[in-house]
């Protein structure tokens, strides 16, 4: 049976929760998880301990955020679903919520994107064969050809986007096409490793999900291992995250670490590393396919 | 300001979060955190990977379970604490309710018992000095004496009770009387080396919080350290959890582990071990006082 | 270049260490990697704490036991590989020595035995083809049919021995027939759902490494997630170890764990764990190609 | 009975194992503990995945470097602590040997310095008075008069030097004065929160260990919690570092992070952290009170 989901996020005040699981009762829906959280950094002033938050700094709401994620069974209820649309949005008016809708049975369409490294497509690909990620995967798309007999094994299209300085921008234009003719709604960056343009970002707000081979904000840009190889850290880590307009800086989804020791060669810092990147990217496809993620400022509300 | 906090957990129906969450709203409270979850084990019968899950193992009902946490101000509430209880017995008798009301400003009062290893002793006692810990602590009680000069030390009345096969009846009865009179609702059991009676257990179910230095089930009993020394297991770990009857095997609250290697000696385990349990030992404890465990069968929900 | 490699075990007494370097120095030889333990468990008798280790538990020996893995350069070495060999044995006769001799261009050949779930083979085969892992897989056994389109994948023989409690002793024979004409000197239970009989194990003794879901000795033999999810453990972990005669009783050679929580189902706890499970024998499996692991009673030392 | 250690750095050749062990059979000592390290990183040019990693870039040597500890019990060594160091010292010059000498019954004198964030001092006290640290602590120094009360309580010596930006390297004379007149080995800065000027620095070169509380590099500087909490990192971690004259720069001696969620307020983030510094600060103090750092331009190996 399929379910229905609300992401809302909105201005906190009394009687939201109230008002919305109302609307699920009324019209018999069996509510299956409820989850809401409540951002009251807005109002930090001072803690006891000294710190400062002023709410001119990234949170520019006085008040607290309300966030919420309600998902119930479909089964007997009594609006259809263009009419819980219609319904809901009176509902979202009268709180100023910010809102999205979604229906488990429409599964989310997500392209790939990879260039040399295919660990992470792999990984992908092989869950979504054992049933552990719930998409439809239409389309990869590479700078490289490296990807193209992994993709024709596991019979999904494979597109070779040749990127240089000079064509970036006609190049992403005709896969933006692409993308939006095969419907797609995530795109994963598994490895990709091209900077996107600023067009690409803006057409995909929130769409794109990244890994990035270091526990950001750490080591940002090229070479992460090495990086962390010559600084001498004791951890590596990846980052799982929305692709925002600054570079490796869009709201973290996931972070995972791997302790290492001075035994360790910059080679075992990218095979340990690949295991983190793994394991991260594919928990953050996975919370995006099932609706858990509210992005609000730079930051994630995740409702596991 | 105080807020109030309801803990419930019922069978499983339609309307019950939209019942709660208007009974909030109606009389005018802002909720500040509100979480549920629904256990559908109960329903377990073969997984796509061919596991079963018989409904009778451990797991009586044949339906759902349904869990909340609810917290909200008291600010202008139009019940009073008495009406609160009185209005919200009627909800809870409709859905068949086992519920728990808790206010944010009557704190928990709280015994530790301890034999001689005092590191969570003192991790506890630290922790509440420095307003980690919102609870009081009437009484510090030990079949030793080796802890009287640390109870001196932060001002706490020490009760020394020697524990011997023969007198230990007689001396849980004088305990649980101290105890009822200084009206203690959480026996922290922090390294506590003795099996307390059935009775006493019963007196305080779902009350005593013990730690043991494994991560259970692995090295219940004595000496879990040396048996994990001998076992040459990679891990070591700590678990803290509501004592029951049976030794070692309540519900377990918190869990954590850490890496050892061959080169680690006996020493070494117990010493990072100790880590390990005041820091599991502690975490239980604080989710304790903030009313975010609820237990069901030997499991538990924790609300964080 | 090729390295040599010695795994030495012995009691302990002085001089050990300079006489093993000497041979390499006074044959010319560039010592790359060199590392030694001394255990004194079996020294143990009271500790600090109280904690009694009796040398008769387990640890036969009265006095120190020292190992020792040292790797050097056979570039200019004096001693062509079968001299390494006869004047060693001097040396090992002397100090009384248990010991192995590698050489890094010599592959260990690794059989991989499977039945129907496939992530670890999976994991097995990518590290192996990005890598990896520097071994021969000549050889994938399993009594199923499932693995064998992935054999063919890989261009790596595929043979199918179904196994009845009636078969079994007869099958396991043509099996040790077949390995051994293979050469294998590493077999690598890769969730293969079988119980090895006596005879088996004996053959192939400390050279079977097989994956538990489960931190052992927590949760052994079957269903270890089901009962991880009816105990309500907040960790689930996985064990790779060296089959022996007793089950899940083996050498531990690597283990990891995952916090998880209430809100995770049986099927969540079964999908973070195969994460886990294909960590944990990988690096097992990695540890033994570089001649890492060396086994003293039921434990490992493992020189990383 | 007492051990003698030595660390040695030098370029590496054949012979320097075979070398030291000799040095210390032939005059009769027992190797209780032996461990070495060969750095390549000089050598790195060109790995099979493409990073590239040049000679010039931190790592000035073009050869390999090695790294050795060794500790040998003293019982029946033929040469007394004087001729140690002047038989020892030729050996070194033959090799080009950086090298330091320790004995295990001279303990390391340590002074703790601290400003008004307690929890990392009463951890190192109560850890020094359970055994766990083998060192003297002759004088705890801080900026405020806060943790007066705690140095006596554990009968250690306090002294409090305001610092104003005016003053500074006055104070610091006076410290210095005091520091060496109580021939302390060891600073540990346990959340000190003043910078020390280059000549403080300099003065005790490789022999101040700071916490900082964050992953570094990630969030150096002033409050790293609120960056992180801005940040909306998923992990928060800790970091104890020798101090070097670039701030929050200096060679990593171990680090440790923990998870947290958009559930964890700024306080939450403080607290668990507060856990994090005690640990990752306590363990490296022991390892630099058991000899087993070795600093290499900017980075440490760990000899545990």
């Amino acid at each position: 049976m399929s379910h229905a989901i609300l992401l809302i996020s909105c201005p906190d005040r009394k009687g939201i929760t109230a008002t919305v699981t109302n609307f699920v009762y009324q019209n018999n829906g069996n509510i299956v998880h409820a989850d809401q959280h409540i951002d009251t950094s807005g109002n930090y002033s001072k803690t006891s301990r000294g710190v400062i938050l002023s709410a001119s700094e990234g949170h520019p709401q006085v008040g607290n955020t309300f966030f919420m994620r309600i998902e119930w069974d479909l089964k007997n209820f009594r609006l259809n679903r263009a009419k819980i649309r219609g319904h809901f949005a009176k509902i979202a008016r009268k709180f100023g919520m910010t809102w999205e809708l979604y229906f488990t049975d429409q599964k989310v369409r997500t392209a790939i994107f990879v260039s040399r490294h295919l660990h992470c497509l792999y990984d992908l690909l092989l869950r979504h064969r054992q049933g552990q990620l719930s998409c439809e995967i239409p389309l990869i798309i590479s700078n490289h050809s490296d990807a193209k007999a992994v993709a024709s094994d596991f019979g999904i299209k494979f597109m070779q986007v040749p990127i240089t300085p000079l064509n970036k921008s006609a190049q992403e234009k005709k896969e933006i096409k692409v993308l939006k003719q095969a419907m797609v709604d995530l795109i994963v960056l598994a490895r990709y490793h091209q900077v996107l343009t600023r067009a690409f970002v803006q057409t995909f707000s929130n769409k794109i999900i990244n890994i990035h081979h270091s526990f950001l904000p750490a080591f940002a840009g090229k070479n992460p291992y090495l990086q962390a190889f010559k600084r001498g850290v004791k951890i590596i880590g990846a980052t799982s995250h929305f692709v925002s307009e600054e570079l490796d800086a869009g709201p973290i989804i996931e972070q995972d670490v791997a302790h290492i020791s001075h035994r360790n060669s910059l080679e075992d810092l990218v095979q340990q590393g690949e295991d983190l990147e793994k394991m991260v990217l594919s928990r953050a496809v996975k919370l995006f396919l099932q609706h858990k993620i509210l992005t609000y400022g730079n930051k994630t509300v995740i409702f596991d």
